[in-house]
């Protein structure tokens, strides 16, 4: 029988694409879409795309609206989760794309957002170290950031091999739809076509402490992170720029050692052959992350670049595979490595 | 027991699409994949975004690499699918997105393409009125070209009904990956980016005989076409502004009417609710054609949009939807009208 | 000594490209900038590509604020023109780059825009038959629309001559630049790229009056429009495609030589040689409008197509021109043929 | 009476912007424009922007061609240049925009090269410390690459005033023009578009020695740099996120201080008002660099970001910037720090 699934926040990028990929999933029904401003609208209004619903209904997002569901996926802005999610019994599955949950240190969130911390669910980025472990029968999950996912997945078999130093430099470029359907002057097109723009820059990027926990778990210790997004002339994807200077006597061989060795048998992660790059483009709609690794011997680093989809396997791919695993269901089903290219 | 489909020229668009289509499909495996250049590199290296492929190897375009499967996509240069066709048998389904055995008219094929004509095909639109009894059981097909698809899945219900001008206006605008991957110094993104350009202006682009064809037949009258293509600075999709004047009396009900009836119960093809136009972004992806109608009574005309991908309805997803119905399987079998979007 | 020029709406797309203009312009000094929601800020915050302006403040669009210049450039909503400039004394050359003073006719004005019609000031097209002499002098300017520019430069000499039915069909590319600044759903750089839509269709947008009124003194018989907009995934630049049936006889040579007479010593209108073709790209930041024509027998159509930068030649480079005829300058005076590319 | 200039490699984008700016230059006039695959044709054909010269025709590339002229600007293929400069006197200004005469040491250029190395001319970035006594009255000069244009202005305040460890990493996205108009695969529009994709990772960009040679000299020891260089899906502009340890003590008051000294009185560089960022839009076909630096305490690192338009300030712009300085002509004579946005 199949598995109810409400999305909160059907209306927004994220919203509609947990559509799309539940549309395509073996084992989901779709339930309750519910919204802010578009409830009562058609779904064809907010998500064109999406023809086989286009005539369904957005209600407002209420408890009501999203009981009786075996999943509920919430992709609402931060700070609205907690409200939604203590109303929804233990026996739903409740899966978060919102930050409210990612954080284990309260004062990191408080520094970061300003309000009080709701709390820490468990981690829904299944190949970090020990994360299936959690999520295996999970009824929370707070799934990562889009940015904190492109890196983690980046550097954390060099933290957990111990070949990086603690201190990671990562400059990424991310397509718009990451900053959401919100209606902001330089968001518009005319203002990002032929536009690169860094933001949040100097260690503000609200993604950064969660980049701080992760790659710090699998190091045991402290790692700083210098991060720096940009905005790309893009709609999709991320390419996160990864690097940390080499622990003496690393060799190019050993580093993709480590790497191949950390992501065999991931089946969303992988390691490009030698002399190919990860491109955003490669992975438009796909949930696979491709990663690529270099030792450049004269500045004593090691380079790291990842590519995703930062609405998949950044968000709303990351979501359902991680419901899969909570679920017990093959962590493949219904996503696939197949972008839409060119 | 699957289907084994073979592609040849597997590293070009049309071919990249047809593998990622045939990739979701329940009732093919994928055999074969050849090229001319590509012959003998890893598919990755020209499908990076068909993950599950990589490692597949490209072989060269010969009727033995292509001989013993069940179905034969030819995703080639013009003018070189006659002698691959020739040497498959007539158990083979052979289904050719070139433009060779479109067009009924000798004298038509000369003119626009400068070489003996090699053929007709049954036809590859299967929307068009009498095509799918044509395509069942078929061991040929011609695919249409992208914009013929477009411009014709419009326009057909017009003619069909007689309450158009013989005399169709269109404008269209494509996204650059329809003039396919060719190395030409137009095509380079600093030069496509920012730039509208129309090419083949004033009746001289080869898809024109075949828009005429199409609806010359329907409307069983000749109908002349002005058609201007112009490149946009997009990889995918098709918008086709088609317009004409109205015959006598025709009002916008009627006009709506005519859309509804004629559309009514194709998988593919939506006439979107009064209010909501085209556009290609809802359809990135998508085997989709999404169209709406307006009646300008100033100026006497109906006026037709739709958008399509090029690559999907527009090539692949045809070819695959023609596929589908020649071999009596469900037609909508391995498709889908959910595209990628933002 | 310099002329004294002021900008109200000196914070929008039209605004910003008005200044960058006046910056080069070797008679002009910019005096008071004037905003809305933008008052009180620096301009770097609104146009942070014209640093010798960054540290100027605007201020609140007033009548005292534009009171003590020569010259008043006005590129507000609809609608607000009149008022500003009813308080600005006959010694000041008012240009409205706002649609307020374009139509000629009451009631197209009431219809399209849905409130009174405030007159009808002489017309900013200098190329336009009898439109220089309406200039010379004058002291009030209404700046045509963006597209209006780009149609009418395209068909005026067509309809001049009677070698065109009067019945054009028009359809026109634009950049997002065209729909200003405001901040609306649709124009979201993740809904725009990858993105050709269709709006105004069907004989709604409110530049076709102001195509028929243009087309239609020329031609001296009332001519009808079928135009149809649509929004391209780039910033600037409007491509627009007209046609219409050939009156019997026409030849491509007569075609063309009626161009070339009729645009011969035109500074800003170019007719293209054979074989080349307008495109967007070629005119980004330049006052150039590039033209080709085409005759198609076949469908008995002659095609024109013409390309402007919206914000140059369809705005701001159009006020500074219509500027320069109105005050006896010379008529090319600080405006450029020479785009930036690529 | 106006300097003649030559323009080799005329039909490139470093021509075409190089011709741009000439054409707006006071004290130039445009003499011989030659090519190699473009000798012959009007320059219309591959320069449609500059509609002054579109009747200007290219002849080939030889000594006989470039002679007689005051200023010869070589835009031509790494290598090419030194055969061209030993034929033209030195009475003749020569400036090298290729890579030929930028570095000095020679294993440093045959290691990245591959070829022999050809000499070190004056270095054409007068904003470097004593750069522009070396160019004033120079007869040859070297252009900096665009890349270590953005980096070495980003980065030599802080390497001058000793407040950064001397192991710069550097991230930086660039225009696809940057990478000029070969007829490379992945140039094409269809790729590019959608996509962020990274090269030379590693250490491997031949830019590398060039920021390593000018960070080493202003910093009085050997400086390391980590360069990874990206391809953005834009046309024009590169944005460069560079940083390094800061070392101890530093604030972020004294960072700004340094930065605000070591800009002061630079013409065409900005070191942006606190809060704001600098964007490539808004430097397209300006010769201004737009900075702005944070200090990020928690990874201890210093962050300086700058934007230019890699064809002018990168290219064109810096090589008539040096020839001003060169000829005693007013640094800023025919150069702008205004772009086109949006």
């Amino acid at each position: 029988m199949a598995l109810r699934a409400a999305v909160a926040g059907a209306s927004g990028y994220a919203g509609g694409e947990i559509l799309r990929l539940l549309s395509g999933h073996p084992e989901t029904e779709i339930g309750a879409l519910t919204g802010n401003t578009s409830a009562g609208q058609r779904l064809e209004a907010s998500q064109p795309q999406l023809l086989p619903l286009a005539d369904r209904v957005v209600e407002e997002t209420t408890a009501a609206a999203l009981a009786g569901h075996d999943v509920v996926f919430l992709a609402l802005p931060h700070g609205h989760s907690a409200a939604v999610a203590e109303q929804l019994g233990d026996e739903t599955l409740v899966i978060d794309c919102g930050a409210d949950f990612r954080l284990a240190d309260a004062a990191d969130w408080e520094r970061f957002y300003g309000s009080p911390h709701a709390g820490t669910w468990p981690y829904g980025l299944p190949e970090l170290p020990g994360a299936r472990e959690k999520l295996r029968g999970a009824r929370r999950i707070a799934v990562p950031g889009c940015y904190p996912t492109a890196v983690s997945l980046a550097l954390f078999p060099a933290y957990a091999a111990g070949i990086a130093e603690p201190e990671a430099v990562i400059v990424a470029a991310s397509g718009t739809s990451g900053a959401g359907r919100s209606l902001k002057p330089h968001l518009l097109g005319s203002e990002v076509m032929g536009a690169m723009s860094p933001y949040g820059v100097g260690g503000g990027h609200r993604h950064t402490p969660e980049m701080i926990q992760n790659l710090s778990a699998v190091a045991g210790e402290r790692v700083t992170v210098s991060f720096t997004p940009t905005l790309a002339p893009m709609s999709r994807g991320i390419l996160a720029t990864c690097s940390a200077r080499a622990t003496p006597g690393l060799t190019a061989a050993r580093l993709r050692e480590v790497y191949a060795e950390a992501l065999a048998g991931e089946p969303f992660v992988r390691l490009l052959p030698e002399g190919r790059w990860p491109t955003t483009a490669a992975v438009a709609g796909s949930n696979a992350a491709l990663l690529q690794v270099a030792l450049d011997e004269s500045a004593g680093r090691l380079i790291v670049i990842s590519a995703i989809d930062n609405l998949t396997k950044g968000t709303a791919g990351g979501a359902v595979q991680s419901m899969n695993v909570a679920l017990g269901l093959p962590e493949e089903l219904g996503l696939s490595t197949i972008g839409v290219a060119p």
